[in-house]
């Protein structure tokens, strides 16, 4: 059973029971290009009680260095050490784990930042922003031709250019190759923008999995690669870790899958109907507020 | 335990026992633009000893018409009350089962034969082969509007120019209006091209099924709406009647569910460890064949 917590004394024993706060962004922190109320105060006030913060996130189209820029853009303090992205886990996962060799190529559906974090690695791709694989002409296989030596892995994260070239690529490079690994930088099925919820990672690289009646190994949350990724980095006691997100079978899932305590904040794409009544999920989180920028209140008391 | 056929005996055997011939065309007639060898003797000798002959096929990019003029380009005799697509089912399911307002549009996710078969039934669409949906530009929710009335179902079939723009809207349109149908024409996985297999319509809808947890009513085989669709137009008796095709999903299943008999030809999808060994389908056909052009040795005696 979820604490819901909706008082200040409630929000300043909860902080006082964590040291490292781990966030998710959008649905979090923001919404698309708009900042949820009271997010700025909430996070300087953490900061200036000391608490460690990590940003830990699945969306795969910012390196985290663009992601950097956009925490400045939105005036929300952040070091790029602090941001864990899953483009950044799954170059680190396909170098360190997987170690394909140098001159293998990683096929990409995503965008520009997982291109980023992979060349960051020194792992060479093709497809992601290339314009020859950006395109709505037909795609043919008559003059299609497989590449020596083969491509080692196909990565699929988010992309919003996606279309049938990239899809019959990656198909063909799985079906080719039995060795070659099918990623997926998170599995989102969808993710809150500015004015709505749109498809998700997931949803771009559920074209292949239905393809190839097979799954991914996915890198983001809730699986422990992310948390692998992030331990490597930081030293946290799980005990004194608290992770706040918007989405059951992620973010909370992923916090309770690595022992740390879990708060849903209802500013996502979490509905109360998920949570409670019929339908609710078996992923029941630690603490609930409505929103995290309801903590101000502690940075600003009346 | 299905019957092989390999001898003229046994092919011979085979026809006389059938009155009408469901074939499936991809993987079966031909592949790609590739008429597979032997087919057209088979065909004409069909017809010469007064078989009935229906094309049964879940391609929903072309209509019925077009599909025709397939048939004459690759000298295959065919008329179009022969033919049954699952573009021409699913227009016939949302006009006669479904029975959407003629107010309400459907949303496609198609080609232009789907649109035409909509259109041949007096249904109104978007989406489908508009250029305002057919673009890699960024799409967002801040220039989005529902139409007034809201859209009634969302049809996605085989689109070759499927890109985030289509899928967003018609994740929009499901999610907006819970009494908006989600329909697939079919949910094949793959389909067997010139020089390959390429992603199939099932692979499309992936998408939206992912995004929104929710399985689309399927009109294609292996689901009964077409053969409903078939019987409202042909007689036939299921007991001297055969399901001819390359997929066990969908043909074999289509066949068997019907209460027909089936044969499977290995020119398209399946392959031998698909039907023997540890991973082979549930579904077994009752008779297999190398090649549907096998059974020219009939035509051509020697």
């Amino acid at each position: 059973m979820s604490t819901r917590l909706t008082t200040s004394e409630g929000y300043a024993e909860l902080i006082a029971k964590y040291d490292t706060f781990m966030f998710d962004c959008d649905g979090v922190l923001w919404r698309g290009t708009d900042v949820i109320d009271g997010i700025i105060d909430v996070l300087n006030y953490l900061r200036s009680h000391n608490k460690s913060i990590l940003f830990v996130t699945n969306n795969a189209s910012s390196s985290r260095r663009y992601y950097k820029s956009k925490f400045d853009k939105l005036g929300i303090q952040a070091s790029v050490d602090e941001i864990f992205g899953s483009a950044y886990a799954s170059a680190v996962y396909i170098s360190s784990v997987l170690k394909i060799p140098k001159d293998q190529k990683v096929y990409v559906i995503g965008m520009e930042g997982l291109e980023q974090e992979l060349a960051e690695e020194g792992i060479q791709y093709e497809g992601g922003t290339d314009p020859a694989d950006n395109t709505l002409a037909p795609f043919s296989l008559t003059t299609f031709t497989h590449p020596t030596p083969p491509i080692a892995a196909v990565l699929c994260g988010l992309d919003v250019a996606i279309n049938y070239t990239k899809i019959s690529k990656a198909l063909q490079y799985l079906l080719h190759n039995p060795d070659c690994h099918f990623l997926a930088t998170n599995e989102d099925s969808t993710y809150p923008a500015s004015g709505g919820i749109l498809p998700g990672a997931g949803a771009i690289s559920a074209t292949l999995r239905y393809a190839l009646k097979r799954d991914p190994v996915s890198i983001g949350k809730p699986n422990s690669t992310m948390l692998d990724c992030i331990r490597a980095k930081h030293d946290f006691d799980p005990a004194r870790t608290i992770m706040i997100g918007d989405r059951l079978d992620t973010d909370i899932l992923f916090g309770k899958s690595g022992g740390v305590s879990t708060l849903l904040v209802m500013t996502g794409v979490t509905k109360e109907s998920d949570i409670t009544g019929p339908n609710a999920s078996p992923v029941v989180p630690g603490y609930i507020v409505q929103s995290l920028g309801d903590l101000a209140v502690l940075a600003n008391p009346a």
